[in-house]
């Protein structure tokens, strides 16, 4: 079981439609949506904080401009919730993620959304390299098959799994959606 | 062929003899002393800058502390070349090296070092974010196996690429040691 997250801050990143494009390839975990939805749902429940950042690109030609940048249902942001809004990977650059944290006094953040090699890892390694206390929900990310430069093929399943592996203890805890929501107790 | 780079910034990152230690598993390319030493060489031929990273941990039980900080015979620095000190894996967190590219005018960086899904991938993905045009050499690092979670194994070298792999066209471009060095006139 992880530590006590009584105060950890849930980053929900580019829950957006421009991941349901075709051009991104074959996809794993189907139920990341699900999975941020509950945490989501768990994390309002307990009053606890959740951040948004969504990704814009101002080129025309980008997926995330127009309609791609629209949020997927299952992690619509309700009142009250900050939405930070990005152009590159990490949602530390160009974004006032850092000193809002600190104000916050947060010191432990939950790393959930798209895609785990690109801006989950990205956003994650910073977090820890900036001395937060990080963890990714493993089950709460996905991300695309990879061709390689010298003809080698990643599949999405892949690709994840190295992404988590290269994160693991150096740079956060990779935890399951389950060891994060905790059983309700009997009314 | 690579765009002109002749005012490149060649990165070399924590070479350094902590990497030699047993405890990391299986290492893929044992080349990259080598093409990090001919990289130098060019570099310092064409004199183009060269800017040393290494890493120090203040832990006493750290790699990276005592004997293991010492840097490895191919990449020691020569006298005005720069030696940033990092403790943690991104050389943009902790140092003044952002600062010291933007007073240099630098826009392109050549990234160099140990180990690929560590530092270089971090370094990398956060020289791409800031805005420089980056590139990551493919044989000039390496890096080592890995277990998984729940028990799978990745090669040494299944590592390195989809490190590789997920860095490619989204935060740098992948290149050999051959493309950045030109062969000589002869004379």
């Amino acid at each position: 079981m992880v530590s006590d997250l009584s105060s950890a801050v849930l980053l929900v990143i580019d829950m957006q439609e421009a991941f349901d494009h075709p051009r991104w390839g074959q996809r794993n975990n189907h139920e990341a949506e699900s999975n941020v939805a509950n945490l989501l749902a768990e994390w309002r429940r307990t009053r606890r904080p959740v951040i948004h950042i969504h990704h814009v690109n101002p080129k025309p030609d980008s997926l995330f401009n127009g309609k791609g940048v629209q949020v997927k249902p299952e992690a619509v942001p309700v009142e009250g919730e900050p939405v930070l809004t990005k152009n590159v990977n990490s949602a530390f650059i160009g974004t006032d993620l850092e000193e809002r944290l600190k104000l916050m006094k947060a010191s432990q953040l939950i790393v959930t959304g798209l895609s785990t090699d690109h801006c989950i890892s990205t956003t994650a390694r910073m977090a820890g390299n900036l001395g937060f206390d990080t963890f990714v929900v493993s089950d709460a990310t996905a991300t695309f098959e990879r061709k390689g430069l010298s003809g080698q093929h990643y599949t999405a399943e892949e690709m994840h799994d190295t992404a988590l592996m290269s994160l693991e203890g150096e740079f956060a805890t990779i935890v399951s959606t389950k060891e994060l929501i905790k059983p309700k107790a009997v009314s």
